[in-house]
């Protein structure tokens, strides 16, 4: 039943628009190795500030995929 | 003083757009038989993902309402 | 080394719009008194309610910038 | 053996004297409809503040009872 | 958007054999009334104890069901 | 927007009679010179003993009360 | 230094009245064989219900004393 | 009214079939000398693996007793 | 000391058995490839259900294994 | 009795050498204007690494003082 | 299977160096009765702090041994 | 905008001295191949005890570095 077996992986994703995007953006950059990708958990968000100005919106998420296809 | 006790309930609200309207079509789904909701919290957000793209973006709000109205 | 030394402060942001803008009403409300900000973290996400209907986006951040210049 | 199973509910007391008269007005609330409950575990006290005073204190609970005996 | 609103409740099931059975317990007396449930998450696992004997193990399960069709 | 922006502070109250009162001197303190407190979350309890006795309750809270005020 | 190494334990108190009550009951029982109690975390707080009445406050406090004096 | 107060030990029980068996092992040790444990909460699941296989599963419970019997 | 740093990975292993035979799968993967393994900790079981029964219980476990030898 | 209120403040403290450095840091640096702090509690330690090596070591501590002598 | 019954309990060391240095203070001060200890893992790090100095760097520890065994 | 994506990993270093050097162990293993490394956040801190001594402190270290970059 090793087929069943999934790895768990954090990404940090960043955007200057918003949490969305910042998501997305670290969700389709591992799609585009990993095929097997159902669901995306946030674990936190965060922002980049520079000159007392906000730069970026930054999206930790953790991604399963199955075991053995990379990562 | 039981008129002052409040339930608390939690739902799951999605949207293909943003959280923010993940989280209202939640809140005022609710919102249409529960009349006294006044503050809701994020539990969670998530993201549903299929072939690669982020399909829905997903939000878990936590509301209380007054008790015996319903839920 | 006192120079090094950073305060860390929570704000509560609001918004009618989204939670990145009211992360973003946080800080650069600080901003404009707090010249060092360079990384703000999200503690909560939640909903003001009025009627049924969601009137306001709320982001409490965590931010740190250097002690001994206000805050 | 499904009479063996509990749902759990979360409830808010309030009281202007105690948090224990608060978490009470919640349960006795419940207790009312509800025959089964046993234990509440609290799980957070606050307060209610005008013009600079403590006006109420108030205690979330959380109940379990015999499913099926409504909520 | 309101069909795809979800909501989650707590379920406690017990079993004399193992938490496995008292999970499904929790989960199969649910689902005579709730169709669209999906997944389970197990919150917390403890024991009934009699006479320095373990006579039930019991399973906290958390569960979500389209919203509106009871519960 | 930046007068709604919301500074959240932590507090530490003690009485030798009750969490309530210890929980009440601290907002009440600090009520004097924040005008806008609304609601206060208890962060947690404890008690200072000497010679075996409960000498003290303490409550930590915390409070949020309008940026720009104080505090 | 062993003189300077102290234990932490778990002690649950209850009482007909107030948490108070119930963590000074467990304080001042420890408090008997352990003459070195300075201070006692709240852990927990929960009610004891029958017939949909509260039949008791308690309360779970941690306390540290001495190493080698018992507990 | 110190015969009402419980102290909470931690014990750790390991078996090569189940968690259910480590946890009944760590219980069952317990009350041989413990006469009044009614419940036990499993704080930790782990695994023990040796050369790639799992050789015995462990759990971490926590049981509370009577002040004064023991422990 | 290079030669002492280890690696943290989550996997979710599945069963329609038990939690054990899950995460029992999941380790045995991995051990296939990574040889020194020793113990793995379960972060989270769960459940998949269809038509209102349970189809698999599935556990996520955190294994650790010596740095730079795969994973 | 609002001389017994005490306030809590987070700072962060950074070395080259320690962790205990880097909490002395932030401690003494607070303590030239705050004559009454008694205990600080570690919040969070982390590292600051530049080209592959680590070049300070930080600790986040949280103070409390008497309210109303500045922080 | 009793033999492999283990009890966790916690222990604070302190020490004027370092968190290393109380660490081991508490874990040797147990060893010397505990024969079987085998890892300590840290719960809390705090400093004790008097006339705005460190006095001593304190870290509460968690020990798990033979049940059976004293402690 | 892939470029921004960053991949999260834990590892554990040891060292006979210190934490701090068994959390140096691990980043600047990882930092021999993973040239993007910028800040480490400490996870967990542990004891390994043989014959009731100290032989080795560990350090759990989560870091962040260039998705696509290895690890």
């Amino acid at each position: 039943m090793s087929d069943s077996v999934y790895k768990v992986v954090e990404l940090v994703g960043s955007s200057d628009k918003s949490w969305e995007e910042a998501a997305k953006n670290a969700v389709e950059t591992a799609g585009k190795s990993l095929k097997d990708l159902r669901v995306a958990e946030i674990r936190k968000l965060d922002l980049k500030i520079e000159n007392g100005k906000v730069v970026a919106y930054r999206a930790k998420v953790s991604l399963s995929f199955k075991y053995g296809l990379g990562g």
